[in-house]
């Protein structure tokens, strides 16, 4: 039995979100799918992590584990049964121990806001047509860096082991028509990134102060923050993995 | 009567081009009647041409006459009325001569290829995974430039005067995952960069040669030239015009 890493990208409108369930398309659903096809059994491959309905990913990685030699031109067989809108960057024999979710060191999002009205960026960003103090939005990324509690954050009726996220990066990038967040973690709750966007939006509108942006981190209740920013404009861009998962040994990609 | 011109965006997928036409959904179409609703009387906008079906623009011009004065908050209202996938990006009194098509000094138009499969540009870009001799392509851009008849260009059974374009601008610019071509020039025939770009791809597959590349150019016969490129990767992206247009007198936009 050997096990392989699939990188991916894929524009999460028509999907909701990656991990299997009934009535409804996903990504897992379709790649495991596709792998079955080509591999001539039935596969269930294990993603990094959920993403949300509508969520894109830039680069998003799974893994199978199959007892068959891969068959030649695995790579192009398997995009070529793959819908447009998911995309297979590489595929990678990795240490049987490797674990896309339990092995990833840290996870990196992005969200993307569209300052100007833009028919290109529809499906790509949230627009928000009203200015931002981007100096308090500062001060909210600041307040959110660091190993903290992020249950505020935390979608309701999530039962986790504990709400702590060491959030290594979270920092605003100004463009010219666009507006992009940064985060990093090593690990990221349910909906956190989109609570985060949500109400440091509110923070840049006035809506509430600094200190009240303080006080709901420090409330560890969601009901404290504000709503959620839509889906469409948050991209799963990294996650990495230490190189024991991938040494040497494997470290050629499938063609 | 006071003459206004338009500057607009928009995302070509959902409508079929610019120019109104029975049993099918344009943008002029639409703007007409946001212009109509806003201005309370019937409008018949004029455009700097057409587009055709699924072309992106991303700076069009149309202009419309009115003898009533602009409502306050014009600009807003009629962006407000408008699908979120066209944009108003100016609206500027002209001189009453003023015309968006015949004034027009050259119009340009980029026409962009995915050489990666990109989940993110399906809509944007024609996706090409073969490899491309760009080298030969070059010739063959070289061979537009000019004053020339490009009738093995145009859409077969259109009648116009005459088929001479001044082509001034023909080049390919190489991205990281894309190939932008991007050509100017005084007018344009009906689907001549598609014809154009599906030649030149021919050229970079080397399925045609660079003499044969003349040849098709000489012909002066659409039948002789390569298949039109796809709609969805073609893009409006400039149109200019003298200064008397918009003199001084003019020169506020409207709010």
């Amino acid at each position: 039995m050997k096990r392989f890493f699939i990188e991916l990208s894929y524009f999460g409108k028509n999907y909701h979100g990656w991990q299997i369930q009934p009535n409804a398309l996903t990504v897992q659903e379709v790649l495991d799918e596709a792998l079955a096809k080509l591999l001539k059994h039935p596969v269930q491959s294990m993603g990094q992590g959920r993403t949300d309905t509508g969520v894109h990913a830039t680069q998003f990685f799974a893994h199978f584990d199959t007892p068959v030699e891969l068959p030649t031109e695995f790579f192009k067989a398997l995009q070529g049964n793959l819908p447009i809108d998911i995309s297979v960057q590489r595929i990678f024999e990795v240490h049987a121990d490797a674990h896309t979710r339990f092995s990833a060191l840290s996870r990196s999002y992005e969200y993307h806001i569209s300052t100007h009205r833009n028919p290109f960026q529809n499906d790509l960003a949230w627009f928000i047509p009203y200015p931002l103090n981007l100096e308090k939005i500062q001060l909210g990324l600041d307040m959110l860096v660091g190993d903290q509690d992020f249950s505020s954050f935390c979608k309701s009726n999530v039962v986790v082991n504990n709400y702590r996220c060491c959030l290594t990066e979270a920092r605003i990038e100004v463009l010219s028509q666009k507006l992009v967040f940064h985060f990093s973690a090593n690990r990221f709750l349910r909906n956190m990134v989109r609570a985060m966007v949500g109400t440091l939006v509110e923070l840049g509108r006035e809506k509430i102060s600094p200190e009240q942006f303080q006080q709901i981190i420090f409330a560890h209740d969601r009901t404290q923050a504000g709503a959620s920013a839509p889906a469409h404009g948050l991209f799963l861009t990294q996650v990495t993995y230490p190189s024991w998962v991938n040494p040497q040994i494997f470290s050629h990609e499938i063609d």
